[in-house]
């Protein structure tokens, strides 16, 4: 059976799609890709290889296009990885900006190796998260133990 | 200035969370972390370390979570990354497993390099697709190119 490497795209609607862009861009330091994505959003290129699409939903899901059609509306989610000796200069960096920040949480796990998030919300309402640590792998980890 | 690693969590809404689930667990190999995420939803991880969250946009969106909300409704998309060698056999399986094939494309690039999709849709109807090569790298040069 073949397999998939990993996401490639991930993407998030804007009614303004530039403001969203732009908030990435400038807040995260994700790479623009381009000025238009077939007319209907942008594209930020992230470490690592993947693309964040930022798309107008009212214009990807109109029927006939070149691609598929998908447009969502209400807010999304994305969670980013960072690293556990960046949180708090990520910390600093969203206050700089003027990013409030919606909530921390500090995730279950073994001391040390707890993951942390840190919750905002980009100009269009979705919800983006900084997450140090891997929150998953303990939860994969009951998981696994309960499967003896 | 602190960098993000990369997309941690990326996430689809599905009314079925169960059915879209299992979609992916079967069609695509992507390993079920856990019965439920807060009771809202429940996540794949997928290789490479990334999280794929498939949530039921009612539940998540609910205000008063020990998260922060979200929820949006109407078909999303997600594009994973597969390899150029691996593209026949994933025709071959989305036709055994009787996913229909909504479109293929093969995007413009140099000949040899060209990146190419497949596309078909979940469940719970998100766009999802699968890219072998990348067409932004190419993208990304014409933009280079163009700022000299």
């Amino acid at each position: 059976m073949p397999t998939v490497l990993g996401v490639h795209e991930t993407i998030l609607y804007a009614t303004d799609v530039d403001a969203t862009v732009r908030f990435y861009a400038d807040v995260l330091g994700l790479v623009v890709m381009e000025e238009s994505v077939g007319g209907v959003g942008r594209g930020l290129r992230l470490p690592g290889g993947a693309v964040l699409l930022i798309f107008n939903p009212e214009l990807a899901g109109k029927p006939g296009r070149v691609v598929p059609s998908h447009g969502a509306t209400g807010p999304g989610h994305i969670a980013f990885a960072i690293t556990p000796d960046s949180y708090d200069a990520w910390l600093a960096r969203l206050q700089v900006r003027g990013v409030e920040i919606e909530k921390e949480i500090e995730w279950p796990g073994p001391e040390g190796d707890r993951a942390r998030s840190i919750y905002f919300r980009d100009p269009a309402g979705n919800s983006a998260e900084l997450m140090s640590g891997d929150y998953w792998k303990h939860v994969e980890a009951e998981r696994d133990s309960a499967r003896g």
